[in-house]
């Protein structure tokens, strides 16, 4: 073991108070005068609003504030998003989607909010809707939005009409590859909108003091980012706005951006100092959450006879809903992932964001590659099956090596696609003899990011000798804060007791963006550890001056000359003497942004970031499924998840992160969508709406795949997202090779892989 | 007007909120489920205990919890005490004092709790105690202490017997100043046990996690120390202790040091998670607030005919009460101080801290200088008698000007003392004629330390373009909060709105030590403004980067290039970039602890710390009184306050540090005084401890004095403590000069007066 806590299996540190019951969620607060917030949501889809008459709800029982757009400054307040400033905290003039906030009431309780939010009376115009994005690109398509503008000004790059985004990623010269291909492939596949189906849905709770200040308490994946939405939303400088986070019950991208915070502090500002809580019900959840975005991609792929995949290209068009959020971010991440883990010279990957009117989508675990993960892997087992080749060996012939280069000409290191590939087959037996006829193997090649923009860290010494971290990186159940701490305590040679983590709080930590693309443990632990080595200088140097000698020793929190452990200073000591004595306590610092060379702009159109990614993540799933070729159902017997995480920090946590997300792979690709009906969702619970229970999973083995990633804190880079991408390919690949049918849309349910079957044996009967 | 806020009149910053009674307090917090704690003290002022029985107390209807020290770690927990730890936070073995704590409960309710404190029985043996400092330090005393260990080796030398701390300040030769003299004056001065009378008692809340970590809410004056001296006490690391402070009503001195912090988090310990809160009711808040150290002064002063002072000693005994506390670092600043702000040569300062079986002493606003102050003005108006000077030309012979020395050999830059004496004196129209026969005019002069330790400070840029300070130097209604405010706003050239204050919690700020010794102003100040710089170059570091030169202009929230306002960066463009695009967001740093020469080593035995004082303070008052010969009563008719503070940043915070600090100076003067009967508080309640009422409150005039100290933010020194030292030896002086007598120890209330009238006349009718 190279380290004493790093790659360990530890508790997390937040386990006991979870399992006590005695972690705070957003719902357990309760502050004294508490009102509680109902918002009231377009019934339809597109509507011109005429008029909206909050009279009678302002005058019914409990009721002590009412806000519509017209109570935000400028009438509407500021426009919001990350990328394309487009969406009304409250909807102005007009709705684009069912369920879009039109005014909110916050009275002394619930029922007496509800049936206040009812007698608010909207008039509406009903205007044409459009549903389906091929549809809403159609040239003369009623327009959704007017006049957006995005902040990024490579997004401000609108194709016009309802595209709010289009990427292109491309290298090399895809026509003149498919000319010397082979075997030409081609297929198009969908993919539904997923619910992130967290267990605690979104809420928050907005207080103003008496100084004009308001603290926000909400459970977000970004304290900063709701802090920065506010006040972008409310033109309340962010000087005047705290975050605060309680625990938090899962996010996977639908806690980002703000849902219902600014709506909480607007009522909250009417209410002259009385606090207002929103948590959504579930319904009201789903619809505002920002699910994943449906997508529909048609890919071509080129390959010489021996399996050498000479060009790959996709056209994919993503459905953003109404409002643009995420989705410019979405559709770029699933353009510059779509060559996956593989040597190919040749690419051209378009992506396309178009609204429609439904509920927005946004980012969600994968953000992108989700879905070009999926589409992708399954034209490799057609590709495979095309040129004959066994799955396994195509991957393993094309796959990318350490020394590649990313799209976008990032030279990678830390590469450990093959030994995933190698591990995953052989933890499923790929070669096994099936054990009866409707058996079969599948498997998905993944390459994600991890790591983004940056993490501000602060840690000190305390004058007891302990340490204090403070940074802003949320911890959303995924465990984070027990990797935080394990990596100053390893840095710092100290048990992870005697390590702090204050966090979850604008007043007290310094600047990060959201928990996302797999960067907490990577851009969070790189900044923490900086900070560490940044005080242990100091605590070294404060030793050296006062020991008198730069020949200096480190164990068991104590700093003593060389060969002589009687000449000490206990960490104790430091912190004392640092305090009392000497200029001030011992601060280290950091700010971990990693600058990574630009992107050759030639390789791509409205790219999304002025750097690209920190680390590339790699892995492989496969799964063994029996369908039944009566039914349809299918059932998955296994799946093995082989994945390169550069060096595990926390064992337990990183095979926590593969098997949930195994777990949520697979109802991406068996169960979970997301349906309406003209813009209206009709699966909005979690009854309808069906995540795989408990009986469903099948035995799940992670692998954990170690390639000491060289710029990553021990060696270590993300896991979060890929976890999730590969059982859908996997398992759709499965059951081709059970019963040779391909379901080219998510999810596959038995009524779909039975149609398949039945038209294969119908196409079968023809021939014969 | 050199600066755009600072050295303005501004609201402070949390006026609007105190003013609205939305600022919450520390009984204004309720948790849910939390419990009320109830301490059981000491009825004796020393005796053994023989044994503790709570077995009534357990059983007793809603009790949660019962603590004695046998719960704590080691049977006892650690003993605290800045100086030298002899205090247990549950009587161990033995009290010390009437309202030592021995046990603690802790229940549904305070009836609950009051009802089963009475019911824990413990069985006390009676010990001979002792009331009396002189007594105290006779040889064969019993011993109050048998062995005490302080943390800083310098008070660890102890004179044995009950002398706790012993600290002398001797330069030149005082025997051959007295040779040299024409006139020797000796005079013995006692000062009574003042309490700190802050409008709201000290309070607590505890309440641990389920991972076992504390978070207490409290009233303290200094965050840190809050957090150090629980951690200590009950050997709870000090990354499990986390500390927030919300606002508070007064402090004075009394809210440095723990009082009910330790009992409120050892009670909550014992209650699986529960909240305890404890806010002491007066009568205890009395007795553990620490109140100031009753002192008896020895003075001899020798002078030539001219006025000249050739030689000044004294010899002060400090009752420390039962237990150490700040008494160490008291008296060493009673004796540093004793000097006052005259050049001397030849002087020798001797303080004794001795123990007695009262309440503990303390700090109290003058910290040991109150004492020595009042003692040595009343000496130099006796020692101008003598020579036939008047006493403001005697002072004006003395005084010390820019360039002499401190004590210790500080060469001081900014005094403005003579100017202090020149404003005091004419503001009360020192030469005009009296207008009936008993009125008199005293003065005193002042000087005092300012700052002190260190200050950490974070100053970063928000997303928006507004800054947030983290500082955790506690505002405990002085007002610091807004001069921090305006020192960062004034310095990054923004209006306050835009800054914002994160404040008093331990895991949202730096390290600072305690808000004492006149130092938020000026070390609280100097911090933030280093901060504020290291942010402000990194900003300017941004721009000519971006904008491609060096040739910079900054105005109106924008660095612009020289000349061509055009080509400009805004404050919020700055913010978007440095997170968004450039190695993340812009934070400044800083520790500001000033290093001054070590006082030299032959001038003072067991000197208080490493360094001496940042900056010193001056000022004189003067006061008008008329004197009733019938009753002896004083009525005070006008006190003018001169105050050198370097530079005024909010001069209604200056000046109404000053009115408060007059009135408490004349509560010491004229009425307020701790009694004991045999070590049990007498007045222990706000109706028998008489402050002075608003209807005794004089005509005040606050003069600001402006000598810009060139180690001060914007040239800024301190105030707090300096404005409450003149009052009490204007008065005595001007009483003298009204009626002809001196009341030698304080209050002089009328009861005094009258018989040192009476004794005079006696005198006077003798001689005739």
């Amino acid at each position: 073991m190279r380290y004493k806590l790093v790659g360990n299996r530890v508790v997390k540190v937040d386990a006991r108070e979870k399992a006590l019951g005695s972690a705070l969620y957003i719902d357990d607060i309760v502050l004294p005068g508490m009102l509680y917030g109902k918002i009231l949501r377009s019934p339809y889809a597109h509507a011109r609003i005429v008029h909206i008459d909050i009279s009678k709800a302002l005058k019914a029982p409990g009721v002590k504030a009412v806000v519509t757009a017209k109570d935000l400054p400028g009438k509407g307040g500021g426009l919001v998003g990350p990328f394309i400033k487009d969406e009304p905290i409250f909807a102005v003039d007009k709705v684009r989607y069912v369920g879009e906030p039109v005014a909110a009431v916050a009275a002394t309780d619930l029922a007496a909010a509800d049936a206040a939010a009812s007698l608010i009376h909207v008039e509406y115009e009903e205007l044409p809707a459009l549903f389906d994005p091929v549809e809403a690109m159609r040239e003369g398509a009623p327009l959704i939005h007017d006049n957006v503008k995005g902040y990024f000004a490579v997004f401000d790059a609108r194709r016009g009409g309802n595209v709010c985004s289009h990427t292109t990623f491309f290298e090399g010269d895809v026509e003149r590859g498919f000319q010397e291909s082979h075997v030409i492939v081609e297929e198009t596949l969908r993919t539904p909108m997923q619910y992130q189906a967290y267990i605690e849905p979104i809420g928050a709770i907005a207080q103003f003091d008496g100084a004009g200040r308001v603290t926000v308490w909400s459970n977000t994946q970004g304290i900063f980012v709701t802090q920065d939405r506010i006040c972008e939303s409310l033109k309340i400088p962010m000087s005047k706005i705290r975050v605060i986070a309680p625990k938090i019950g899962g996010g996977f991208g639908g806690k980002i951006e703000t849902t219902v915070q600014p709506h909480c502090v607007a009522l909250a500002q009417k209410t002259g100092g009385r606090p207002v809580k929103i948590v959504l019900p579930r319904e009201e959840d789903i619809s505002n959450t920002r699910p994943r975005h449906p997508a529909i991609m048609s890919w071509k792929m080129g390959l010489k006879k021996d399996g050498t995949i000479l060009a790959s290209q996709m056209s994919a068009i993503f459905d953003s809903g109404a409002y643009a959020d995420d989705g410019p971010g979405v559709v770029a991440v699933g353009a510059i992932t779509a060559r996956g883990p593989y040597r190919i010279r040749n690419i051209r990957m378009d992506s396309y964001c178009v609204y429609t009117n439904k509920v927005k989508t946004g980012a969600m675990r994968g953000f992108g590659n989700t879905q070009t993960t999926y589409s992708r892997e399954c034209m490799l087992d057609i590709a495979a099956r095309a040129v004959g080749m066994d799955p396994l060996e195509l991957r393993m012939k094309n796959a990318i090596e350490p020394g590649d280069k990313s799209v976008g000409g990032q030279t990678l290191h830390s590469v450990g696609f093959k030994e995933s590939l190698t591990a995953a087959s052989e933890g499923l037996g790929w070669n096994r003899p099936k054990e009866t006829k409707y058996r079969g193997r599948g498997m998905a090649g993944i390459n994600h990011i991890s790591g983004l923009l940056t993490v501000g860290s602060v840690v000190r010494l305390n004058e007891d000798g302990t340490f204090t971290i403070q940074c802003g990186a949320m911890d959303i159940g995924q465990g984070s804060d027990t990797v935080l701490v394990q990596i100053v305590a390893e840095e710092m040679g100290v048990p992870m007791d005697d390590v702090r983590l204050a966090s979850g709080d604008t007043d007290a930590t310094p600047y990060t963006w959201a928990t996302t693309a797999n960067r907490i443990t990577y851009t969070g632990g790189n900044s923490v550890l900086l900070a560490a080595r940044d005080v242990k200088r100091q605590m070294r140097d404060l030793a050296a001056q006062m020991l008198d000698t730069e020949n200096l020793e480190t164990k068991d929190k104590k700093i003593f000359a060389k060969g002589n452990p009687d000449k000490a200073l206990t960490y104790h000591d430091l912190g004392k003497v640092s305090v009392w004595v000497k200029g001030g306590p011992l601060i280290g610092k950091s700010n971990f942004m990693v600058e990574e060379p630009t992107l050759d702009p030639r390789c791509a159109i409205g790219h999304p970031f002025g750097t690209p990614f920190s680390a590339w993540i790699f892995g492989t799933q496969a799964a063994e499924v029996e369908v039944d070729p009566d039914t349809g159902e299918v059932r998955v017997l296994k799946l093995v998840a082989a994945h390169d995480v550069g060096q595990a920090i926390n064992v337990d946590g990183v095979e926590g992160q593969i098997e949930g997300g195994v777990v949520q792979g697979l109802g991406y690709g068996l169960c979970e969508a997301v349906l309406f009906d003209k813009g209206r969702i009709t699966n909005p619970n979690l009854t309808d709406y069906k995540i795989p229970p408990a009986a469903d999973v099948p035995e799940i083995t992670p692998i954990i795949i170690e390639t000491h990633d060289q710029t990553g804190p021990f060696g270590a880079k993300g896991i979060g997202e890929a976890a999730l991408m590969g059982a859908a390919p996997a398992v759709a690949n499965a059951i081709f090779d059970a019963i040779g049918v391909r379901v080219t849309e998510l999810p596959m349910t038995a009524e779909k892989v039975l149609k398949a079957i039945q038209e294969k044996r119908a196409r079968e009967a023809k021939a014969s």
